[in-house]
């Protein structure tokens, strides 16, 4: 028996400060299921969190935290060497007042994503991983965590927090499955990232750079925002995605339907 | 038929912030109430702030989020002209931050109180004082907000929010009841702060500078925690607060037990 | 015997910080003949600050510093309440900042502009325009303070600076020769900009909102950069100067040629 | 022919912020030849800039920059992976600013010495040393930079910088001359850091924490100001040191009677 596949689109928003604005966050939501929604320590003034979170729960999205290093001006994108248990605090700090914005709109976190240097970090360092997820299960233990990869995803499970994994249709993967964030810099053709998209929500596959066949375990494509073609290229994945058969859903709904990713998460798609 | 008169003891804690040490704060838990914990605007990092609100937790203290400008610099302590909706933002982020630290340990907001120049304003500048009482209402409807006097009373309820005003014993007061901040620096001999704080919670009254004897509506009492003296002051109020027979309680335990504060602020001191 | 007019144009540059862009400076530097260089304090990380500084050597502009409240939040838009001393403090933390980036790109420092709300504050507040002078006059006393209008020329001087003011060609003003700045935030259109630039310029008058001729005393014309028509404004307003037979020169130049202009300010415009 | 030894005193000095205080910097003064005094980044707001300068000058010392990491919350103290073109721009806005409050008290920049995390980086990494070279050597070639050891003095002198070392009487070194910072937390006895002081000086040799006697290349002694007997080994190591015959002379003057240190530093001590 046949199942529908389902899998979240996720981009980061609400990364404007103050005078300075950066993404259009509204032409992006008709597009994506989820969000992540910076939250004051590499980008994202109070009042920008709020009318993100507004506007994210108005288009019924998944409201994720995109929380940070403290670097406004490096935009979170360097490495800090903090202690693990001064990380946890950061980070639960920011949990928390996104999650204020987010209540006062009447919405929920559905997420947590780190940002940038941190979010790099914590796919491949246990101590950092471990330190998002305890602050995150100090907010609300259900909540998943948004990985580059499982390979913290015990020091994940320790704290009690299901970690979620993505892949990225418009970066380039080695031969290993490894990102190459360096060499994708050019924005790619709209038609290009959505069958790339279609590849990985439907067979879990994508084409290495040097044209391997490489598996690809992933609960949710990740649209960069900033691209200056963004908007198009969401549009035409969530095109291509429906055309597919492929169900756009936000994270809680595709853990509900499948409360065994985090336990079994190499067995393989059958789930998603 | 007499009651057993009640206040409540609140002072300014967690105003530490990275290599920066400030106040004795777990000196003076044992003879206050109710604490006021920086939320990093002013001061306050995320390991101070966490390491703070477990101190009062373990202490039983009612928790207060000591939300105010962004000015590091000046420590809060200048007023800045900020438009109300984002006054009213950078209040909320505030407020989610500090719950986060007082829910993972275990314990629960119970009051807001602006710092500083914040303080100041909201306490005579509606708009200001509706801000910080609509953020207030979007965290908890049930916490009420702390100004030094009710001159903003309308404007809080507008917001739903129960405004409490506190006194100063070691502080002087000129004869319209008005305080007088810059000529009350030196610290004030421990005995002297107590008789007065006696005073204020037993018949709400005081004697002005110039000696006359004026009226001080409060349900709570604010004890300097940076004077030299800080410690031993409080532990001076506190003991002579027992000694005259009054019941320290924090702000929670005081309103609950004289729901009418909030409705009927001018009818006198019978509840308390 | 006749003389040529002379004035300078100026704008606000280097607003970018980070990851944030603002502006297109680059494309604004043929018009004008001075710029201001935001310093970090409300806008202008060190790499943007030198990258604008050697763009504005390169086009040989004057160079200001625009000084600002430490505000990005509020990208120094609000005003603060800070103890003069220590706002001279903040000044010369700023200037000394700019001057190095100035000196390393093989510049010199030309002139101090305060930014935003401080402008603002500096232009009727004597004591801040004071801090700001002796701020200045410690890198340099040669360098003009560039005002609203002349209303604290005498702070100004009591620090040995020498105030230059200026005229909006693209902003309101009213019947009493005031700026209506909230009053006129529509993109004006170039051909009118350009014209009441030139009327400031030769004549020193320009009609008020209300159609009456006002008198404009300014040594310098401000374009603003970051309205969405903003190069074509500078470019026009640029050119009919010239057709107008208006030198458009540095500040420095500007007042090396008419030394008078501290000492007698109100005498008319016979040396501009 | 004998001669003198003369050696250099430094302390890290004016790392209060705002509020806050740290250290006792006025006490420490009459013990040293040289102060670092911090520049904001990681400490030092303005008016503790600008009181820090002066009271250095009024004592005579040699003012170098201290200048760290953008990282208040960690005092400078963490590592941060930051692009060397960033971080030059970052070195030259904290040295222009100190700069402007050295003149203006009439004084001269000294010498240039990294705080924390970064001193401990530009001492191994050259490229972070380069970095900071060239923008020293931006403001003034004839700065000496003052790191840990001589590792990258390739890369300071291809800035035409000169690199000068120093010793610390008051950590532990390992048998091959490595300080082991994290493993001389407690108070050392003024006593023996003042002999060990000596030693350095005269000698330059001291006792490695096994008991080697290892070699120590050192113009300048460092003594920490946090310590909580900071005065006190300050005065015993001033006074012993008086005691052997070392002249204690501010970096400048050492280096002026030694123009050879940076050509030849490995040639022994006959200069020094």
């Amino acid at each position: 028996m046949s199942t529908t596949p389902r899998i979240d689109i996720n981009c980061d928003i609400g990364e404007s400060y103050g005078r300075w604005s950066l993404g259009d966050d509204r032409a992006m939501m008709p597009y994506v299921s989820s969000v992540n929604i910076a939250t004051g320590y590499h980008a994202g003034d109070p009042p920008t969190m709020r009318k993100t979170v507004e506007s994210a729960v108005e288009h019924g999205l998944g409201i994720g935290a995109h929380i940070a290093f403290p670097d406004l001006m490096g935009f979170g994108r360097r490495r800090m060497v903090i202690a693990p248990h001064d990380l946890q605090d950061y980070c639960l700090y920011q949990l928390g007042a996104l999650q204020a914005f987010v209540t006062a709109a009447g919405g929920r976190l559905a997420h947590v994503k780190p940002h940038g240097a941190l979010y790099v970090m914590a796919s491949d360092d246990p101590e950092a991983a471990y330190a998002i997820a305890a602050a995150t299960a100090a907010v609300d233990a259900s909540l998943p965590l948004m990985l580059l990869h499982r390979g913290c995803a015990d020091a994940v499970a320790r704290a009690g927090i299901t970690l979620v994994s993505e892949a990225f249709p418009d970066l380039h993967y080695d031969d290993q499955g490894k990102l190459m964030i360096e060499n994708s810099k050019v924005p790619w053709a709209p038609e290009v990232v959505a069958s790339r998209a279609v590849r990985m929500a439907v067979e879990g596959r994508v084409a290495s750079v040097e044209g391997l066949d490489i598996e690809v375990d992933a609960q949710s494509l990740c649209i960069h925002g900033d691209a200056s073609n963004a908007v198009d290229v969401a549009q035409a994945v969530h095109a291509a995605l429906g055309r597919a058969g492929v169900d756009i859903v936000p994270l809680g709904s595709l853990l509900a339907a499948c409360p065994t990713i985090a336990e079994a998460p190499k067995k393989g798609r059958s789930c998603v």
